[in-house]
């Protein structure tokens, strides 16, 4: 047995580097790729999945699978291999339900409906996405019933990337988020707004540059085992352990574009370097979920990166970078002006208090769609309407409204809601780790991240895919995803900034 | 059969698609990885180039060549198809001899090498490369034995680089060249030495750069299908003719440093730029031998870079971006000194009349340990008795003595004789093209490049690895590779410019 767990292992290990290869090449292609690499860019990346594919569901993998299933009760239920061979199993069963012939002409649809969706939004013409979207759809339709039978036609779709998670217990959550955070806008809305003018001048991108790398050394990002560069759509991604890099987009005439880029990335990165060595090169060796990763992320950018004792320590650094800008600044009113709520219409954009609004509103037409209850036809007017409803607002043009997220051409049906999960699991964390840090608030007030970084390590990071998402967050909080202490926090905040 | 060609190609395609994933992780090691990656990547490296080995080594594939062994008769003999078939056949052989395991192995030795080396290299520590080397040295020994019987050990090393070159070949050439090129540089050593002082001075980083970029802009090279990127030893490399990269490195106290390896790379990468997109995909799509290869990064160093009518044209631009520093040096006083012969330690460094005595010391070397004739513990040693002979020099220290190269490190053997190879065949076909298009020497003089590039995309880029390069040197300058014309050449510049 403990030789066929080996073998295992060692065609694990075979997979994940054709994975981590296929990771460099799509880095490379959003950094510093030449346009003329783009169509052999596109082979490789097709023959090194289709090649880590064949060999993850190959027949050899299931008989090992199968032997091993006995031997996972002589095992520690805890220990890396019985989660290993359990999560291995569980996607190899879901694997092998979707035939290839559905994965390569659903790669052909998104790879058609993304060309089609970029044509869209720049002549602002949803009418010429539509028919490519309903075939996304239709598959995504498709892709659920291989799973069938199911609770909710939606279940599938969401398990991709929130394993165990189901739809019920989304719309549960949600329900009990939406009228609080709306009521809190309204409440905002009342108030007199804050004043981030200054946050909208020249700020030398250099200058922001440094300063985001080092507020990621202080919270503990090892440059020896990561690097960061320029994209157009910021984001984290990993060779191993080893090699955990962020990317970031600076704007020069707003300085919270790149640093809070920096800081949500560095969050994500600082949870991969995290894993646990001995997970290298197995299908553990990553974060848990997308909605632990956003929790991590959002960790880093909001509850620290928008936080008044985080600023305590950093803000005078800041004001040395750029003292023509921020001298004549005090902290409170930079304080407030990072944290300004505001109603907005792109999602990337939105603050905290009302990007949940944002992510509720794409799940809600998500499931419609799944449920066959809307068309896609009349999406763009079930937008405008939440829109209004939710935000009171509505896009002038489908470019700004519907057509803004990439999201639905790539066919990432059940992906929006664990950003808004991450938020309320950030929270949650945050919760627990003050409870046994007493004294953290005043570690952060001196610039010291490190016992914050080795709680997240013990409780979080080093687990990597160990557990299913519900059950680490019960391990380190206490308690399963719960919007509660997202709202309490998002009422103290901004009753606090806002005066309510 | 034309379905068993078309299986071909697909096979191939997909070993292509493997192979440039595998340069592309190495492009990306060598330029921007942090030291943390190095263990993971030497593992995803051994992967790659193991699954990419078995794939082309494969019973299918043999079966195919077989099959296909008849069909060859029946198309031209020059077509892409029936030379591909010839091609492929001739790696089959060679590659069915080396086992799998022997090829993931030595891929990871050598990943774990060079970092080995880099680190001896920053501390001046020889043993802490030596057992690295050794490791390296015993397999490409047992590589060797592969291919035994062979007339001498080292020729299945140099096949690998040179097709069909033998080690004895190679040691008449150098027989017949070293005594010319020793004499040639005693006779410069007993003249007035040139002044190439401006040469050392403060010279800009970023202009460097840009004006490197700006020459080879003119050469022809495609920044659509490239890009330029710093690394500690600059080479050339390409993932499709799509998409063919080069790196440099500059010394912003010596201007001859970047410039010149700008426009070497450079004339590896137009190479590779030229390849026909026909060939994309197979494993014609790239140059046809290292020594070929360099043949074009020479021609565009040293007969175009270092030449009179060339400085005609870009000096005055040169001076311009360097007005402080080359105001008031001569064009004459230039181009003596951009072409001053010195002994030197360091081969990257060396000039034209030396470059070659660098390259014997290190085949003789080479040879010497394939033949058991020294130890890798007595390399140091070895090499600086060697400098002191041909160059008359000593190494202050192992940094610039034996560790300057980066080919050890990564396995290289058998490939330095390449660089000389190519010095050889440059100056041929450089005859071959002036014989061709007569005015030549006036286009460059107004910097027009055109007509050299046209002759060469037509003579040696198109086609690929369609030839062997004996065969190509042959149909393109009219004879086999021949040291005579590169005499002739160097005592005709050199006479010259010392006033021999």
């Amino acid at each position: 047995m403990e030789k066929k767990l080996q073998e295992l292992k060692r065609r694990l290990a075979e997979v994940a580097d054709l994975q981590n290869a296929a990771a460099m090449l799509s880095w490379d292609q959003q950094t510093y790729m030449p346009p003329g690499g783009a169509e052999a860019r596109g082979n490789q990346l097709g023959t090194l999945s289709s090649i880590a594919h064949r060999k993850f569901v190959s027949d050899e993998m299931g008989q090992l699978l199968e032997d091993l299933e006995s031997y996972t009760d002589e095992l520690d239920p805890d220990s890396d291999e019985a989660r290993l061979i359990q999560v291995v199993r569980r996607n190899f069963d879901k694997k092998t339900k979707v035939p290839s012939e559905f994965v390569a002409e659903f790669s052909r649809v998104r790879s058609r409906a993304h060309g089609a969706w970029e044509e869209a939004r720049e002549n602002d013409d949803f009418a010429h996405f539509q028919p490519h979207l309903e075939k996304i759809v239709e598959m995504c339709r498709e892709y659920a019933d291989f799973f069938a039978p199911y609770d909710h036609v939606y279940d599938p779709l969401l398990d991709r990337y929130e394993p165990g998670m189901k739809t019920e217990s989304v719309q549960d959550i949600f329900s009990e988020l939406r009228p609080l955070q709306v009521e809190l806008i309204e409440a905002i809305g009342d108030r007199d707004q804050v004043d981030d003018s200054f946050l909208h001048q020249q700020f030398e991108e250099k200058k922001q540059w440094d300063f985001g790398e080092k507020v990621i050394t202080k919270f503990g990002y090892d440059w020896t085992r990561g690097r960061q560069d320029k994209a157009t759509h910021p984001f984290t991604i990993h060779f191993g352990v080893g090699d955990v890099r962020i990317t970031t987009r600076i704007d020069p005439e707003f300085l919270n574009s790149g640093l809070f880029s920096t800081l949500h990335e560095g969050g994500h990165a600082i949870y991969e370097q995290g894993v646990s060595s001995d997970l290298e090169r197995t299908t553990l060796a990553e974060g848990a979920s997308l909605a632990i990763h956003e929790s991590q992320s959002r960790m880093y950018e909001n509850l620290l990166g928008r936080s008044y004792p985080f600023w305590s320590y950093f803000y005078p650094q800041l004001q040395e970078v750029f003292p023509s800008q921020l001298g004549n600044v005090d902290l409170d009113t930079f304080y407030k002006g990072i944290n300004k709520v505001e109603p907005s219409l792109i999602r990337v954009e939105a603050d905290e208090a009302t990007y949940n609004l944002h992510i509720m509103l794409r799940l809600e037409l998500e499931i419609a769609l799944m449920e066959r209850e809307l068309e896609v036809a009349d999406l763009p007017e079930a937008w405008n309407a939440r829109m209004e409803d939710y935000l009171g607002l509505t896009p002038p043009n489908d470019t700004k409204g519907v057509l803004q997220d990439v999201h639905w051409s790539s066919g990432l049906f059940g992906y929006f809601s664990t950003y808004s999960l991450g938020n309320l699991v950030s929270v949650q964390l945050w919760d627990a780790i003050h409870d046994e840090i007493p004294n953290l608030t005043d570690q952060i007030r001196e610039g010291d991240f490190s016992s914050l970084l080795a709680w997240l390590r013990e409780n979080i990071h080093r687990h990597g895919k160990k557990f299913k998402p519900q059950e680490l967050v019960k391990r380190a909080a206490g308690s399963e995803i719960d919007p509660a202490p997202y709202i309490r926090y998002l009422q103290g905040k901004y009753g606090e900034i806002y005066q309510l």
